[in-house]
């Protein structure tokens, strides 16, 4: 069982890649995708798609984590973000891949125990569970391992495997 | 110049395909898509995608007309169109197609001459139009051909060659 989390965005695209290994989890890959911000979006669209179509294949993801998205003050930007999960979709109908989904409060709530927690304390939660990660610029690659590893605990409950 | 328009839809996606031949715009092809609401999101995703790539490498599609969405009562139907959207422009970026944009009063004043017109108005406009046109169970059809005649007419006016 491979999962892929990924926090999509038009500038920064974060993911985390974990393998269920007996009762472990492993951190295969994680960082994120930067796009520049004087491509066009369709452009940048088809880096996307051919960066996580990538990542796909060689880890050999069997299960994809997002976050659900809710619609802020911008409408425009919340569909944009729509255009990515279509992408993201289109590879999980392609390669078979389950999609997990889970609401940004239920992130946080499962990974620091509280459902209001900052991106600051997600990132401190997450590199005190996987030591040998490098400190990342980036806090949408902690969010993404964060929604990954999500995608494994609620696997894991499903199974009644519970580690 | 062949431009595809696509009216994007989870149950119907409509579309018409015009060519500019001479002073004559050739209606090549129109319908739609109708995709069952049993199916799941990403299954549709994968048809949507399957479908309107056999559209635009069998007619040799250079332009694609859209209608720009709009924030409705319901912010989860934006986002799904968000999907459909995020297709379309990954097949325009993998077949190098231009897009183009229309808000639904510049499709509706260019076809009809009044930017508030029904569907119903526009279905009519678009089938005097083209009268070899079959009368189509779906208004989805008429919208998406009148955003296509936008794609060519916005060309034309582009090109200084008005017809």
């Amino acid at each position: 069982m491979v999962i892929l989390g990924i926090d999509p965005g038009f500038r920064f695209a974060g993911f985390g890649i974990l393998k269920k290994e007996g009762r472990q989890a492993l951190l295969l890959d994680y960082g994120y995708l930067g796009m520049s911000s004087s491509e066009s979006l369709i452009e940048r669209i088809g880096q996307f798609h051919h960066f996580f179509e990538t990542k796909i294949t060689q880890w050999h993801v069997t299960t994809i984590a997002l976050e659900t998205p809710f619609l802020g003050k911008n409408a425009q930007n919340f569909l944009k973000l729509g255009y990515l999960r279509g992408i993201v979709y289109l590879l999980a109908h392609k390669y078979s891949i389950t999609v997990k989904e889970f609401a940004p409060c239920e992130v946080k709530q499962s990974v620091t125990g509280y459902g209001g927690a900052t991106k600051d304390q997600i990132a401190r939660v997450i590199l005190q569970l996987f030591p040998g990660m490098e400190l990342p610029k980036k806090e949408d690659v902690t969010d993404a391992v964060a929604v990954t590893l999500c995608g494994l605990w609620s696997h894991q409950l499903n199974s009644s495997s519970k580690v």
